[in-house]
Order: C-alpha cells, then sequence, then structure tokens
C-alpha cells in the first residue's frame, strides 16, 4: 500500500482554461465572411521559436485562420514589417523575438502598425494599460484597446480559478488579494503587476534587484496603480506565505521557486517555459497551473478578432464622417 | 461636494443569496401532492419569538407551506412535542427556545422527533455533522442527513460569495482559507466551525474563555475536524488581520468587532440579530453580509422538504422488506 499523501488542491491545465476562449474565437470566426490572415515572421535560428511558430500555424488551421509564416534574414526583417502593414490582406501580424538581441528588437516590434499588433506590444497599448484606459476611441468608446496576450492570458486564468470575486464590482475584483510575480519584465511581469493593481490587488514584484509594492490605495479614488519599493529588511520569504497568488515567469532551468515557505491552499501558476516549481508543489497549492501557453494563444486569436472589428468601425465611423463634410 | 469615499467592496443582502433556495423549494413544493405542514411550538412571551413565529408564519404561507402556530403553557410543551411527533399531518416541527432557560430546554430539544426536526438540532444530526457523516442510511444512502439551520445558512452564503473554490474537490473546496467565527455556542458556532474545518479550512473560534484552532490536517486522509485551544500568547487582534472571512454571532447590543484590525477586502458576516459592526466596516470589507435570516428560514423549509424525501424514501424501504419477508 502506498504511503503517498493525495494532494488537498488541483492541477488545472491550460487547455481546460483555454477551452471557452477557443469557442469564443471560433464563433466569432463565423460571423465573418472572410477567412483572417495572420502573419509570423522569422528572423532567427530559435528552435523555441520555430515551434512556437508550427503550434500557432497548427491552432490558426485547425480553427479557420490562414496563417503564414515568412522567414527573412534579420537584415531584411523592417523591411518585411512595413510591407505587412501596408498589406490589406494581412489581418495582424507578429515577430518571433529575439532577433538581435538588444535595443533593436524593441524598435523592430515599435514598427508593427497599432491596428495589426496581435500581441498587444506597442507602447500606446501598453501605455493604455498602465493608466487603465480601456478604449481607442473615447467618447465612442466602440474599438476596445488590445492587452499584450501573456498579462491578459494571466488575468483570464485568476477569473477561471475564481481568484476574481465576480460579486465585486468591476475594475475592483481582486480587493483584498495579495499576488507575487516573480518576474517584472517590461514584456509580462510588470503590465502583469498593474493589471492586478488597478484591479484592487496588492502585488509584490520581485525581480533579481528588488521588491516592489503595486497597489491602487485603499479607495476607488485612484485609476492608476502606485509603485513602491520596499526596503531590504522585507524579504521574499516572508512574503510568501502571506500571499493568496504565487505567479512565476522565471527564463531559467535552474531556477526552482522556495515551496516550503508556500501556506496551504494559495493559487500558484508558472508562465515560463522553464519548470519553475518542483512537484512538491502540488502538496502546498490550492489550484496549481503548470504552464499557460494554450491560454496565451487563445487570447492571441482573441486580439486578432478584435483588431478586425476596431477596423471595421474605424471605417465606419470614417464614412459617417464623409456624409457630414 | 461630498468628500466621503465610497467603499471598495459590497454589502450583500440575504434576500440576494436566499433567492436561488426559495426557487428551489417552490420546485420541491409543486412535486407534492400535497400541502405540507410546520409546526411552531411557542411556550414563552418573548416578543422576539413571536416575532420569528409571525416571519416564518408569513414565509410558509407566500410559499404553500401550512404553518401552525401551537401557543401552550410551558408545562405543558412536552405533551406538546410528543403529540405532535405521533401526528402523521405534522410534517416537521419547531419549538421557541428559550422556554425554561436551563438544561430542561435541551431535553425538550431532544424530544422532537429526528422525522420531524426541521431545525437540525437533534444530537443524531449535530453528531453526524462532527464526524462529516452525510447519509442517515448507509449502505443505501438515500437519505440525506439534516444539518442546523444557521451553520448550513452560513455554508451556503460562503458559497454564494465565493469562499468556497468550485474548482476544488468536494469535501476540500475551502482549502487554505482562514476563517475566523466569533462564537462558539452549541447552537452555532462549534458546528459551524467544524464544518468549515472539514471543507479544508483553517478555522479560529472565538469565545469569551480563549480561542481555539479547528482544522482536519494538511491531507485528506482525516474525515474529521481536529481542534487545538490556543495559549494566551496567540490574540484575537494578531489573528483578525490574516483571515479571509470574519464571521460574528455575539448576542450582544453592547459589542461591537474591532473593526481597524480588519484586513481590505475581508469577507464579513454577521449572523447575530444584534449589529456586531459598526458601519465603518464598510470601508474594510470585500464583502458584506449584515445579517442572514432570510437564508435561515430558506434553509428551515428546505430542511422540511428533506423531511419529507426521507421518509418518502424510508417508507418505500420498509415496503420492500415486506415483500421479501
Amino acid at each position: 500500500m502506498s504511503l503517498e499523501v493525495k494532494p488537498a488542491g488541483r492541477t488545472i491545465l491550460a487547455s481546460t482554461i483555454a477551452r471557452p476562449y477557443i469557442e469564443e474565437v471560433k464563433q466569432g470566426l463565423e460571423q465573418l465572411n472572410f477567412k483572417p490572415k495572420l502573419v509570423g515572421l522569422l528572423g532567427n535560428d530559435d528552435p523555441a521559436a520555430q515551434s512556437y511558430a508550427n503550434w500557432t500555424r497548427k491552432t490558426c488551421e485547425d480553427l479557420g485562420f490562414n496563417y503564414e509564416l515568412v522567414r527573412v534574414d534579420k537584415e531584411d526583417l523592417e523591411g518585411a514589417i512595413l510591407k505587412a502593414n501596408k498589406d490589406d490582406d494581412v489581418n495582424g501580424m507578429m515577430v518571433y523575438f529575439p532577433v538581435f538581441g538588444n535595443n533593436q528588437d524593441q524598435y523592430l516590434q515599435q514598427l508593427i502598425s497599432t491596428e495589426k499588433d496581435v500581441e498587444g506590444l506597442n507602447m500606446m497599448y501598453y501605455q493604455n494599460l498602465y493608466h487603465n484606459v480601456r478604449f481607442l476611441d473615447p467618447p465612442h468608446n466602440e474599438q476596445k484597446c488590445i492587452l499584450p496576450c501573456t498579462p491578459l492570458a494571466l488575468v483570464k486564468i485568476l477569473e477561471y480559478l475564481g481568484v476574481y470575486n465576480r460579486l465585486l464590482h468591476y475594475g475592483n475584483k481582486l480587493y483584498g488579494k495579495k499576488i507575487l510575480i516573480v518576474n517584472r519584465s517590461e514584456i509580462v511581469g510588470r503590465p502583469l503587476a498593474a493589471l492586478l493593481a488597478n484591479d484592487g490587488a496588492t502585488v509584490f514584484s520581485v525581480d533579481i534587484n528588488n521588491i516592489q509594492e503595486f497597489t491602487r490605495g485603499d479607495d476607488l479614488l485612484e485609476r492608476r496603480h502606485k509603485v513602491k519599493t520596499l526596503g531590504p529588511s522585507v524579504t521574499v520569504e516572508q512574503l510568501i506565505s502571506s500571499c493568496d497568488v504565487i505567479i512565476t515567469g522565471v527564463p531559467s532551468d535552474s531556477y526552482k521557486f522556495p515551496v516550503q515557505y508556500i501556506s496551504n491552499g494559495t493559487v500558484v501558476i508558472n508562465f515560463s517555459t522553464n519548470k519553475n516549481f518542483n512537484d512538491d508543489v502540488k502538496q502546498k497549492a490550492g489550484l496549481y497551473v503548470p504552464s499557460i501557453g494554450k491560454v496565451t494563444i487563445a487570447m492571441l486569436l482573441r486580439n486578432l478578432l478584435r483588431l478586425i472589428k476596431n477596423k471595421q468601425y474605424r471605417l465606419l465611423r470614417e464614412k459617417d464622417e464623409e456624409k457630414i463634410q
């Protein structure tokens, strides 16, 4: 007889969480009278990028999207982006980074037109996220801002797991929740901390240098999160046990989260492609999500449909204005 | 212009939470070919008891139950209970306590047949609750145990508020939750602490003498809660800020819970008919339920239908056994 103790918590797979969003994407697609086209631009030899591209193609084709992979020399990437920006047949595009591995990558990223930026990586989208701006076209408020795929996927995962409380008001559904995020990248960790703080959580954002606390204050008068760097007297180990949720994204095989400090019943999510937790986390976590890729890709396609809708609204408004003139 | 800060949390009324249960009771009633009868036995002059009786009558009659209030001299109460026990037309009964205000009340309470005990106050029901026994008739498991109305109402409220996590397994949906209960009565506080611990919570049960911790341990091997009395070094004030949920039932107008220690976003429930919280609790609580009476009465009528169903199963089994003999 095995003496192994059955975990009290559960492991929840990304495929389960992605399912309703995949359904939503399918239904959105049915309402279109054309087949949207997503272009992936590959300017590196990274096998991880190649495998992400293959996987994106498979998901796109399974669901009924057109996916075109364009391989280019990295010196030709700029031209390829500008060409896709102008091509009316291209509804969305993404570049597989890193390419140059330095700030030139940021330059290329920002070249992608906001109208085709399925990943939501344009600085304008990030700025709106940080300031809790939800629409592109006030006062009409028809065209919704695109949110970066991975932070958005994590929000949807927290909703599914019941961390967002459906009874609390919109924009405040994380009130009272303490969330630790180990990652403060500009792409995921920092915008995620801001999103969750804007929804009412207290977020402890950890990187190699320090711990920052993101909050929105005690009341609803502030529309924007506040950031405070905590002094060296506060350690991650102290914070871990008091947190309701722990989210990690450390891109290293050697990093392992110190599971021994986690309180029983904590929600644990790893968005790194590396395994940031050993399996003993299952003896502690209430709900454990070991990877999130399938939710992220559902958000990518959801963003693609949103870009198409935004374009439709934009064209309608332009027609209206022509009539008035 | 008012400078008053709008609370981040919400007040949730018992009537809102009771609604689906009232619907369930209505549908259960429609499936019966008779009008169930509830008898209330009033042996005191307490205006609170009279008003509870009036309110029970109103709810019963609105929904289509028969309600009969029997007023008796307290010396005749024992006879009235025994008579109602034997009366086939009576489906459920409740006595408005206190009557004698001493242990004689417990004697009278236990006289009510388990088959008619709508409030679930019989020791057999409590014993099953403490030991996490859900059925009266193993191995058939057709007849469900009756749960005491008020603890049951509080469980249903915690479900509605999203404190129970629907993704966790049955019997473990409170895993990781810390709950403070100020009340350790035999009727509500102690059985409630056991119920919540049996569902995976860590419960701090507070009365005038000490603080007890109810848990079920870290794993699922134990079916029953454990109780540990905490030493004087642990104070309620220390515990309050770490709790996800605070539930009070202090039957006194002068008692007020020390709101200043509550963390923002905590779930707060008062089941006392007195106001255990000043209104400033709304500036702290995530979800605040100021009273629970309407949910309790829905549970009372739900129990009445369950008693009727249990009787139907019992009669069917008796017939089956007659056939075999």
